[in-house]
């Protein structure tokens, strides 16, 4: 380790991630991951998801389509979600390469047209595209940055899911 | 509307839904909607989204993958988007063919590598399939349950968004 990752650069306890590159390099078997989800419907348009041990987070759809704006609706989730995957990928990978990270913003956004959704025709139902815009403040030049910036959008867990067709298996059990 | 839409059944307000429709119809540039989350690091692999006027919702990485485990990761906040859409799709779609449901858990879950996202390969850092069970007790007949299924699957926008490939724009500002 060098004396940056002891120090908990950017606070990343880079020990624990290169510990566990170190024992998938060795063990491969080891980076097959399986991740869960259990959403339980509330009435209406509630829903809550729960994740392992953490509290339910609560799921609802604004007033004009017809919910009672309680929470972020689901795809509102699906862009926070990719905020927070992108930026567990520059506290990782800015910790890695020695630069320390003073602020982070992430804002997302994107384009769904609604006709799919509501029944008024066959097509896309989803994000037509999505925009992210980084503001990242660190200790380091343009183009240390922008290295930093290539290696995150390479290797974005949520960020591959969107970009890419996932095989999505949904069965009525 | 009928009068299981005044009714409310399974408490959905139809005719917020019928009429955001409606009025798509005649305008279809109301269809075209944009969705927003902005994302706020917070020290190591915490991080909040914050939607609309709404509380920030945490974001953290087990402690094996670096993280101090205080939250779902942003690949499990996913697969809760994904389950969170379908309970949506389910309860309007039911409401509509006048199906009143009476219980309704989606348990949702993804396999996913973690040799890109720690670096030590190129590749796909995403997931590589999805996995949906719902579990749906409703006062309909099997016919009726595969046809609001088949509805609800061809209409969802996290699972158009997850099973196609999304134009994504990561700008570094």
């Amino acid at each position: 380790m060098t004396a940056a990752a002891t120090a908990r650069l950017n606070d990343v306890n880079l020990d624990a991630v290169v510990g566990l590159a170190t024992r998938i390099q060795e063990e491969p078997d080891a980076g097959a991951t399986t991740w869960r989800a259990d959403v339980k419907w509330k009435g209406a348009f509630r829903s809550e998801a729960t994740v392992r041990e953490f509290g339910p987070v609560p799921s609802d759809e604004p007033e004009a389509l017809g919910g009672d704006d309680r929470a972020a609706n689901p795809v509102e989730q699906l862009l926070g979600a990719l905020g927070n995957c992108l930026a567990v990928g520059y506290a990782a990978n800015a910790a890695a390469a020695g630069i320390a990270i003073n602020d982070l913003d992430i804002a997302v956004e994107g384009d769904l047209d609604l006709h799919t959704f509501l029944g008024l025709r066959d097509g896309n139902a989803g994000y037509e595209d999505i925009r992210v815009q980084v503001y990242l403040d660190a200790d380091a030049s343009q183009e240390q940055l922008d290295q930093l910036h290539a290696k995150v959008t390479r290797t974005s867990p949520v960020g591959h899911t969107l970009s890419r067709s996932v095989p999505l298996q949904i069965h009525l059990a």
